[in-house]
C-alpha cells in the first residue's frame, strides 16, 4: 500500500511533509520511483500525468492538487474508470476571495485612473462611489464563488451570482440556466468569472456576456484561460463596452511574451497567481481521501465525470 | 430659527436635498446669506469657517461635515464655548475600510511588484501569502479604525490595533499608550494610520515609528497630513526598512505638482479619496443634532476639546 505522489517534483517535499505530519505511517512514492506497480493504491495529480497512470492494477483513487481538473479529465495517462478528486482546500479559498475583493475594489475606488493621475501629477477630485450602487456578477457559485460572492456582500456591494443550478446564498441574487444567464449580467458594472471549464462553458466569456453589462463594465477573470474569447474581450475593449480586464488566467501559460495583452492599457496581467492550494492545509483532504478511497467511501470533492466538475 | 450651511458651496445643494428630505420644514440658509444673525441657531462648517461665525449669539451647536475637526478647533472664526460636533458617517467609514482593505490586500499580494512585471511581459512564479501571517498594525481605533481592523480579521490577518485607551475588539489584539505603541508596532508588516490630528498625534508616523515594523514594512495613511514626518519616511523608504507607502492625506492639500512624491517609486499617492462624507448618509446626524442642540442635549460624535476629536 502506498501512495504515488506524480505532481510537480518542486512541490513534492512540502507535499510530504505535510501528509506525513498528518499521516505519520503512510508510504509515500514520488514518481517515477513508483516501486512495484501493484502496491499503488492512490495517485496524486496537478496540472497533468508525467507519464502513464493506467497500469496500476490496484489504484483506488486519484487526487488532484488543482480546483479545476478539465485537463485531467481529458489526460489520456489516467484511467478513466477511478474516482477522482478536486481539490478545494481552505488556503485556496482564502486566496481567491483575497484576489477577488481586491480587484472588485481597485474597480471601484478607480484604480487605473489614479495610478494613471499619480504619473501625471494630478491631483483628481474623485468622490467614492457607494458599494451598494456597484452591481457585481459572479459567474459560478460553488466553493470558490459562494465565498467570494458573499466576502463582498459585507462590503456593500449588490451581488449576484449564476450556476447551473440555482443556490440560496444569504445577500445574493441567484441565476441558473441560459435564461438567467442574461439577466443575472443585465446592468452589471463587474463581471467576476470563477466558473469550472467544461464544454458548457469554454468561450463563455465573449460577446454575448458583455452585451448586456453596464457600458464600461470590468471584466475579472480568475477560472480558467479557455473560458475567454479573446478577439470579443480586445472588441469590447476597443469599443468601450468593457473599460478594463484582469486577467489571472490564460490558454496558454505562460501567457507569450509577445502577447498584445502585456501591454494593453486597459488589460491587468496575472501570472496565475489568484489562488494555489497550498500543502499545510491541502494535505488533510489528501490523508482523508485516502482513507475514504480504501474503505470504498465517495471522495470530497469528487469530480462529477458527467458533470466535468 | 434657521441653520446656516457654511461648508463647500459645491456641495450645498446635496446637503439640502438630503436635509429636506428628513425634516422638511427646517430653515436652511447659506453663507454668506445668513439673515438676521440671531435667527441662526445651528451651523454646518467643513474644512474651514468661510468667515467669522461668532457673532451669532444663539448659535446653539456646530456641525462638521468632516470626521478631523482638528482644523476647526484651531479656527479663530468659530465660537469656542459651543458644543462642536464630528460627523462619522456610515457612508464614510464604509468607504475608508473599503479603501484600507484594498491597500492591505494589494500589499499583500504584491500588487505594484505584479504591475512592475506587467510593464515588463514577465511572467512571475509568485506564490500567495497566507493572510494569517501578515501581522497588520492599526493606529487609531476609533469607529474608522474599529471598523477596518474588524474586515481585516474577517479576511484572515493578524490584525493589532493602538488607541489612547485600551478597546476590547474581536480578534484584534490592542494596545494603549506609550508602552503600547512599540509593543504594538513591533514586527508588524502593514502599518495603518486612522488616528485623529491632535497635538499628542502630530509626526507621530516618524522614524520612532518605522523603526519596530517587520523590515520592508508598508505604511497606509488616511488620517492627515500632519501625522507624518516627511523627511523620516523618505528615509525609511531608502534605507529599505519601509518598502512602500500609500498617502492619501497631505499638509498641504493639493500635495504640491513639483513634490516629490508624486515620482517617487515606492509611494503611492491618491488624492484625498478615502473617504468622504456623504449628504445622503450624513444627513440623518445633522438632523438629529440640530434637534439636541435646541433641546440641550449632548451631541452625537460631540467633539471632547481637552482630548482634540
Amino acid at each position: 500500500m502506498a501512495i504515488l505522489y506524480a505532481d510537480d517534483p518542486a512541490d513534492a517535499a512540502a507535499w510530504a511533509v505535510a501528509i506525513r505530519a498528518l499521516a505519520p505511517g503512510v508510504e509515500l512514492r514520488f514518481w517515477p520511483d513508483s516501486g512495484p506497480a501493484d502496491e499503488v493504491d492512490f495517485a496524486i495529480v496537478g496540472g497533468k500525468a508525467p507519464g502513464d497512470l493506467r497500469g496500476f492494477a490496484n489504484l483506488r483513487a486519484i487526487q488532484s492538487t488543482w480546483a479545476g481538473v478539465n485537463h485531467l479529465l481529458a489526460d489520456s495517462n489516467l484511467p478513466f474508470d477511478r474516482p477522482l478528486a478536486r481539490m478545494v482546500d481552505q488556503g485556496l479559498t482564502v486566496s481567491m476571495t483575497e484576489f477577488i475583493v481586491l480587484h472588485v475594489l481597485d474597480s471601484a475606488r478607480q484604480g487605473p485612473r489614479l495610478r494613471a493621475a499619480q504619473r501625471a501629477r494630478q491631483w483628481l477630485d474623485l468622490d467614492p462611489v457607494a458599494p451598494g450602487t456597484i452591481v457585481v456578477a459572479v459567474l459560478g457559485l460553488g466553493t470558490l464563488g459562494a465565498d467570494a460572492a458573499t466576502r463582498l456582500v459585507a462590503l456593500g456591494f449588490s451581488v449576484r451570482g449564476w450556476s447551473r443550478s440555482r443556490k440560496e446564498i444569504a445577500g445574493i441574487e441567484s441565476f441558473a440556466g441560459s435564461d438567467g444567464f442574461k439577466a443575472c449580467l443585465s446592468g452589471a458594472h463587474i463581471l467576476v468569472c470563477l466558473l469550472p471549464l467544461t464544454d458548457d462553458t469554454r468561450g463563455i466569456l465573449g460577446a454575448a456576456a458583455f452585451a448586456p453589462l453596464a457600458r464600461g463594465a470590468v471584466l475579472i477573470q480568475a477560472a480558467r484561460g479557455a473560458h475567454l474569447v479573446e478577439a470579443d474581450l480586445l472588441a469590447a475593449l476597443q469599443s468601450g463596452q468593457l473599460s478594463r480586464a484582469v486577467l489571472d488566467v490564460f490558454a496558454p501559460e505562460p501567457l507569450p511574451v509577445d502577447h498584445v495583452f502585456w501591454r494593453h492599457p486597459q488589460v491587468t496581467v496575472t501570472p496565475h497567481v489568484a489562488a494555489i492550494t497550498r500543502p499545510g492545509t491541502g494535505a488533510a483532504d489528501i490523508v482523508e481521501n485516502y482513507r475514504r478511497a480504501l474503505a470504498g467511501e465517495t471522495l470530497i470533492n469528487q469530480v462529477d465525470r458527467a458533470k466535468g466538475y
